[in-house]
């Protein structure tokens, strides 16, 4: 039940980590009412308790949309990652079958077919899907230098170098990450995710000036679900992995817990910079 | 000491694995003479006995020219797997320092840099550079199936999704290589090798019907350096990852041990199959 002009119940479909919540939180702050649908398996339960909310399983859809419905959701968030699932572990119900058969064969390809076609349904579904950074507008990475350290040359033509094979990536509608060291790719990003390929990164890392990390938005990608995302927890794995730093797409990703971001890059030596990817490629400043 | 008329000694600089001694093995057969150069740290000395001899480090190409000229070598052939050194590592002598000089930046840029360039410099002094597979023709991968076991239609478009990836990451000049299960692009190869690709793949399968392996030459790669080479090492490392076949480029990959390769494939129950990439990609058949 909502008053006649209050706005709607912004409803919170939560993956993992500390986002959902913070969505939540400054939706909250801004005197909306919220509701979250946390995914079973993803969605950490101690961050969701003090809001609305329930659980359902990523293919309970007809209980998901139900749900939403109930409690008067109509503008919609998709926030925290959540693991694309096989089929077989999927378990659809009657509703998430219906779905799965009109997202088709998109939801088993690249991943920005899943995600788009997972915002098409919802939307023909009644829903508006909006980007957590939309909500989250302070969460969203600035441009140019965050904290005191910065790229040197060397550091930067290894930016600029792990630009062009993350786009080269996004082309092909895969990955969203790379380590560049020397000039040298050391490692690409697929499904294992930041955190693990920063960790192998390190075993293949040379003598010398330390890589960098370079994480972008994929070309084309829909916004409104899967940005990419930085914490306190990627500076820490970069500085294991022997990096001096992280170039990450500016107005395109989401800081965790920026506090807490640039304390770990100052206290590690590291860099962050925020950085437009067409500028970078064409030789620009940052 | 060559007879005039007489074809001049071959010369072999040999990176690691089996090839360079197979190469070595090919030419004597066809009545020619050879010369190898190990590359200390890649090459295997037991491997290289058989045949003339001297070993030198890679930075060492003051040393390494003088070997090639000592011994009449004229053709030269580039084979065996040699990591890429950082420049710390290279510790180049005088001449090394010279060369590194003209190959300048692209020594440390994309691989297919380094190599046309290591290709162009070998030219300048008076070398010429024939690839391991106009030697070894019986070693080189041919278009169809190898074994008795073919991809189902699952697999066939697994293949062609890895082929999509692996060519946009070539263009960026940078990996041979990915695994694509169920249309889900599970790892993609960096420096880090195959073997250690697929290892990791298979910790990050799915249920379900197992992935592929798919190795292409880049586009635009020089054919007569660095070729991707699978061989009964690659079979099992793919079958423990859970795979059910490999797909290599056709006419552009080499083969270490053909009839073991043939026989691991198909103890494993893995296809092996030699793809034209364009075809492929254009939906016709492989």
């Amino acid at each position: 039940m909502t008053a006649p002009g209050a706005p709607v119940t912004l409803g919170i479909l939560a993956g993992g980590g500390p986002l959902p919540a913070r969505v939540a939180a400054a939706a909250r702050a801004a005197g909306r009412a919220v509701f979250l649908v946390g995914l079973e398996g993803f969605a950490e339960r101690s961050l969701l308790a003090p809001f609305p909310h329930a659980f359902a399983r990523l293919g309970a859809a007809g209980r998901i949309l139900a749900l939403l419905r109930e409690n008067a959701c109509r503008d919609l968030v998709l926030v925290g990652p959540v693991k694309r699932p096989s089929i077989l572990d999927l378990r659809p119900d009657v509703e998430g079958t219906r779905i799965l058969a009109r997202i088709g064969r998109a939801a088993f390809a690249g991943d920005d077919g899943l995600l788009a076609a997972v915002v098409r349904v919802l939307a023909e579904e009644g829903f508006s899907v909006i980007g957590a950074h939309e909500i989250l507008t302070e969460a969203v990475g600035p441009r140019g230098l965050l904290g005191g350290v910065a790229p040197d040359a060397a550091a930067m033509a290894d930016i600029v170098r792990g630009v062009a094979v993350v786009r080269a990536l996004g082309i092909a509608d895969v990955g969203q990450a790379c380590v560049v060291q020397q000039g040298i790719v050391l490692a690409l990003e697929a499904i294992e995710g930041t955190d693990a390929m920063l960790a192998r990164a390190g075993t293949l890392a040379r003598p010398g000036p330390g890589g960098v990390l370079v994480k972008l938005v994929k070309p084309g990608q829909d916004r409104r679900a899967d940005l990419p995302t930085i914490g306190p927890g990627t500076v820490r794995a970069a500085a294991a992995a022997g990096l001096r730093g992280i170039a990450f797409e500016a107005g395109g990703t989401l800081l965790t817990d920026r506090a807490a971001l640039v304390r770990a890059a100052e206290e590690a030596g590291l860099f962050l910079t925020g950085i437009d990817p067409d500028t970078t490629l064409q030789g620009g400043a940052t």
